[in-house]
């Protein structure tokens, strides 16, 4: 690295986790030293490229937004292909979700790192979790303990990547996202699966985002927006 | 995985090395269970995906192309972006090569894996060698091993990546090709950084490739192709 200044780079969803990291970030490295990235992989709800936008702005710090066209063309999962249903089941599950699209925190943590090389920017920040989530095996820490690695000796510059909320509930994130002053923001954020605004408050991602926020003893701003 | 065969995906370029290793795969686990996937990342040589098809036919395997819209607008190298020259230098690089895209082949693995993972393959073979190379960093052993701990982590399944070049100097890959039957295949081949065919020969491409067929002994076919 050249510069002194420790930058960061965070992966920018539009929803309630990578959100709230975006303000960890700018909390730890500073506003000046913060941008965010999107990526654009046809996501059935384009609302959420947008939703990025907006709490960028509203946090800031600068938004690129990339496209990947790649998953489009792989096909086969629920966020990508409108002719495959998402579940609404919260019941146990014996294989990954429908909503699991193979290696797409790999591939976006791999594009944040390639965009991060040519800007002087060695620490990545994304917003995966293996508490409370659905199995997505490309959340868990060992994952991207093994993808640090081989993204920094693939690029042949010490890559470090941060995962705030790791190990938090989502009662956690929310308590986290109110010490950081995120709350407001989360009125700009989507998490629904069906792309609902306000949320159908039934799938899976609502179900578990009202739990978070009512467990906190917090009210979701994103249900008093119309 | 449920079926008892082993599968392999070959990442094919329509170069000279990932052409050898398709040959090595169909000699490896049988023509029946061997693919390809190539990927059309906006390259400025567009020849290279049509000798990526011709190769995979006249190997008798199919071919897969998937389209990744990113690397060109990461931007910035010299193997999507014309306005960068590639320079024909071969002395001393103290910095990577302009045609470095970071990242590269982390990404084309990582969705290699996904398009493997869908059709029940997990072994996985790419031409990356660390020698006689110009020290792109996602070719090295290292790299590779780590990436296949990623990429088994965050999909869940265990692939195994294959490298048959990794130690081999351009001169034993071309002994390799012949012992595979691969070298008519080689007329097939694109190689040259310029684009050029028949072949620059000036380029640092063309160079190692010609330098690695005059010490095996062989004819380059490609030389006698117009």
């Amino acid at each position: 690295m050249t510069g002194a200044v420790d930058r960061a780079l965070v992966v920018l969803s539009g929803g309630q986790d990578s959100t709230t990291c975006l303000y960890w970030a700018v909390d730890r490295f500073g506003r000046d030293n913060v941008s965010s990235i999107t990526f654009d992989y046809g996501q059935r709800h384009r609302i959420e490229l947008e939703c990025a936008r907006k709490v960028a702005a509203a946090a800031g710090v600068a938004n690129v937004c990339l496209p990947i066209d790649t998953f489009a063309a792989l096909g086969g999962d629920a966020l990508t292909d409108a002719s495959i249903a998402v579940s609404d089941e919260t019941g146990e599950q014996s294989e990954l979700p429908a909503t699991f699209v193979p290696g797409r925190n790999l591939i976006f943590l791999t594009f944040a790192a390639a965009y991060a090389y040519r800007h002087d920017t060695r620490h990545l920040v994304t917003g995966v979790a293996q508490t409370d989530y659905s199995g997505y095996p490309d959340c868990r820490e060992a994952t991207i303990v093994a993808l640090q690695e081989a993204i920094s000796l693939g690029m042949d510059r010490e890559f470090i990547m941060h995962t705030p909320l790791m190990h938090r509930s989502k009662k956690e994130t929310v308590e986290l996202a109110v010490r950081l002053g995120a709350l407001d923001a989360m009125a700009l954020t989507h998490t629904c699966y069906n792309g609902r605004r306000p949320p159908c408050g039934k799938c899976q991602a609502c179900r578990l985002r009202a739990r978070g926020f009512a467990e906190a003893g917090v009210r979701d701003p994103l249900l008093d927006t119309r």
